[in-house]
């Protein structure tokens, strides 16, 4: 089962990928129809209010707009702890990012006028189905309601100006999520997807999810020794090697670029790059980047 | 003005303090009273649905229990910083926490069973009472509601485990917030409050806001040139000098004991520190720490 939140009407709707079509649910997103109880399959199996708008002609939002919680993952692929000259760590590195922050697949990616460096990184976002506290690997497993991607788009000179990553990581508008949930059962737990990013024709970054150093599944019990995980809660699990600020020289996105993120199974995002109100930068088609 | 958030009838009330009393308001809390709109000092002032508790009966809930954000700056008392031996920082360090890890000012604090370096850190706590975007210090200043104590208790050995602090300054049921908001006119914008912070009658902390590096305004602008403040946000300005981890040899919170976190102006908060369930430790009285 495929999922997804498109804008609808002034504000945001659930809907169930049926066919080239997206039957629309009575929820205001997922993360509304993940909340509404332990049933939410059924009821995105057989609740519909009967509306349906095609998939290609859908305008989507932020998979998840309002999650409780963000959980960021850093330096959890063996490609990228190796591209950073780190050694395997024990425990997950772990920061926030406030929901905020959250963009659709195919929104504009606005590159902020106080940035000089912001940069891709193409990660599995793990969305929670189901509350859990505490959970062993396997209850942590089972809490998953299903996955999506996330670009966790970050800003390398706010990033690190200090020890701590938060204020580069969450720039209002920034990090593009969806455009599906994925139920587990469709793309075998994630386990081995391919992942990618390109900006425009250039791929950036390559890899696959089997390189992840910490599991999904490590990852939810470990979060969960210490606090509860809710339904709508999204993880992003940490990017591959290829990020720009890693390059020598290092490499940033420039409005008029599109950024094209991708993984197998998951679908696509393409948000396209473009300068502040205000900026003057290149003149851009008014056709939108799909 | 006073307002705070109490536990009231299954749920929780907004009540403003009148005298020894305090006056229900027709809000949740003091979050959604915040979030009412920009006359919530006039609402507060003038609704009432003629409820009263006395404010040595009430039940305190976290001052505002479910903030879109919780801002947490680190490095930021001058004698902290000489404490940890670091330079004055140019920029502020800036992490999060989760609105799950919020607790009451008199709530007890449950020491998790796995971690064995529970610290403390007074902190003065800002709340935001209207939305700002690229603020400048003067607009900053404007659009603080008001001021509160926090105890942005750590778990030191979670938070050094890797680089980014997030883990150990989100664990459930940690961060004791409230008991009061108190409007700027009254504590003089907090620009001079003596904090401190003991465990039972050993003072740990004692300094002074003054000694904060970057002002309360100075943080709201710079945070709001990233991402939009809204009204409820918290932001724990960073503690200073004399927590437990940096003594020698370390010192933590032990099952027992009672926290006690003022700052003049704004009251106090007194959290019993226990084990957790199934654990056995010291008896503790029926009566409270009040």
């Amino acid at each position: 089962m495929r999922l997804t939140t498109i804008r609808w009407e002034g504000g945001t709707r659930a809907g169930r990928v049926d066919g080239d079509d997206i039957r629309l649910l009575p929820y205001a997103d997922v993360g509304a129809l993940l909340a509404s109880g332990p049933d939410w399959r059924a009821s995105a199996l057989m609740q519909s209010d009967g509306g349906r708008v095609s998939c290609a002609d859908a305008d989507y939002a932020p998979l998840v707009p309002h999650p409780e919680k963000v959980v960021c993952v850093g330096v959890n692929y063996r490609d990228h702890v190796a591209e950073v000259g780190l050694e395997l760590p024990d425990h997950p590195t772990l920061f926030a990012k406030y929901s905020r922050s959250l963009i659709g697949p195919y929104d504009d990616l606005v590159l902020p006028a106080n940035s000089d460096a912001v940069d891709w990184e193409v990660e599995l976002g793990v969305v929670i189905g189901q509350t859990v506290r505490s959970a062993d690997e396997e209850q942590a497993w089972q809490s998953v309601a299903g996955y999506t991607i996330v670009n966790d788009v970050s800003m390398r000179d706010w990033q690190l100006r200090t020890s701590q990553f938060l204020q580069g990581k969450t720039f209002e508008a920034s990090t593009p999520v969806g455009p599906f949930l994925v139920t587990p059962d469709e793309v075998g737990h994630a386990k081995a997807l391919a992942v990618s990013c390109a900006v425009d024709s250039t791929v950036m970054q390559q890899s696959d999810t089997s390189q992840l150093i910490h599991s999904v599944g490590s990852l939810i019990s470990y979060i969960s020794s210490f606090i509860t995980l809710v339904p709508g809660d999204l993880i992003a699990t940490g990017t591959p090697a290829g990020i720009g600020g890693a390059r020598r020289p290092p490499l940033y996105l420039s409005a008029g670029q599109t950024l094209r993120t991708a993984i197998a199974g998951l679908g696509e995002q393409a948000n396209r790059c473009v300068a502040p109100a205000g900026t003057p930068g290149p003149v851009h088609s008014a056709q939108g980047v799909r």
